[in-house]
């Protein structure tokens, strides 16, 4: 039978996992915003985040309670700090992605351009970055964390992409020059998702180094 | 006498305080760079960054230690939360003023363009709500946090109006669009580092809501 206390921390990793998925259907409701020039989506996104707000606040009561609770041992406290830090990081990817939502809202009251820039795609590395950092943190993967760090050059390679081939297209239409503007923010904000994504992943390996995990890993890594 | 542990959480905020005037420095070099359009303080704006990293991590890891070496009070673990949340965002203070260095190292290699937005002004706020925020967590005080929170309104107001003065900019000076460009890039990096302190101090009122943080307030708070 398990304790209160690693009742405790199962109960932490479920709501941090719920708070991920939050944070990711953010990312996705901005995206399809993006491609559909779509203001409803645009406003789910702004109102999705007080509901993240909250959730980060609880995850981190719960995670003070859990600390003040009982001594923990090396492995549970350094559990406990990844959460901490990475319940920070989901909360900014949120905001990155109200971001994004705004620059949406922007790029909708003004003529539209059709302009070379794959911001689905970039989408896509740093949805993805994100969904592996958490799920290195729920299986306790450094292996997989590791991979995350590594496609942060590629986020940034497509930022920077983005970034040329704008300044280009403001440069051949200046009439196109808002659009490209609200399209580099919006690489800008996918490229910081990545970073967060990369923090994250930071700290799955701080968690896992030199610490024996296996022990948190219980059935919610079994059923993800 | 003090306790270890005391001895811990002031070598602890002595540690954060140091890390506040490492990053302090990097923005303050950071903005000198831009005005002197200095090549070589953007250099050591970069070169910085990795020592601001040790001392984040030195930091986590003193945390870490206090937070395994006894079960602390909930003053205390609330104190130690507070500083590993500060720690994280200096870092990523940091990191701005690594991006806006990057920047800088840009506008040097193109011609130069006089551009109507107030940098210095923006910078001079960026780092008023930073200092603040920390002087607020030195003294524990949340009046002063909430002046920050106050300031970020007004981070969020130049920026806004930077990214419209440099919009126009484009559309006069199509010559101009890099430069410009770079500078919404520079305005949004402050306006980061204006969140990046108003999270600190939010993190000094989560501290002291509801907690005697008086004892924290050693010789340190005295000196500063």
């Amino acid at each position: 039978m398990r304790s209160r206390f690693q009742q405790g921390l199962d109960e932490l990793k479920g709501k941090l996992l719920a708070m991920g998925g939050m944070v990711e259907n953010a990312m996705e409701q901005a995206l399809r915003a993006y491609t559909g020039r779509d203001l409803q989506l645009c406003q789910k996104v702004l109102e999705g985040e007080a509901d993240i707000n909250l959730a980060e606040r609880q995850i981190d009561e719960l995670a003070f309670d859990l600390l003040a609770m009982q001594q923990p041992m090396a492995v549970d406290l350094r559990f406990i700090l990844a959460v901490i830090k990475i319940n920070a990081d989901l909360e900014r990817v949120g905001d990155q992605a109200v971001n994004v939502a705004q620059r949406v809202m922007d790029m909708a009251t003004i003529p539209p351009a059709d302009l070379p820039a794959d911001i689905p795609y970039m989408a896509k590395i740093a949805s993805q970055m994100v969904r592996r950092a958490l799920q290195a943190f729920v299986t306790a993967d450094a292996v997989l964390a590791q991979q995350v760090l590594e496609s942060d050059d590629t986020a940034d390679r497509l930022n920077r992409e983005i970034m040329l081939a704008m300044l280009a297209a403001m440069k051949d239409s200046p009439e196109h020059i808002r659009q490209a503007l609200d399209t580099i923010i919006i690489a800008r904000n996918l490229e910081r998702i990545a970073d967060h994504a990369t923090n994250i992943a930071e700290d799955v390996i701080f968690w896992t180094r030199g610490a024996d995990v296996r022990h948190h890993l219980g059935p919610t890594a079994a059923r993800s």
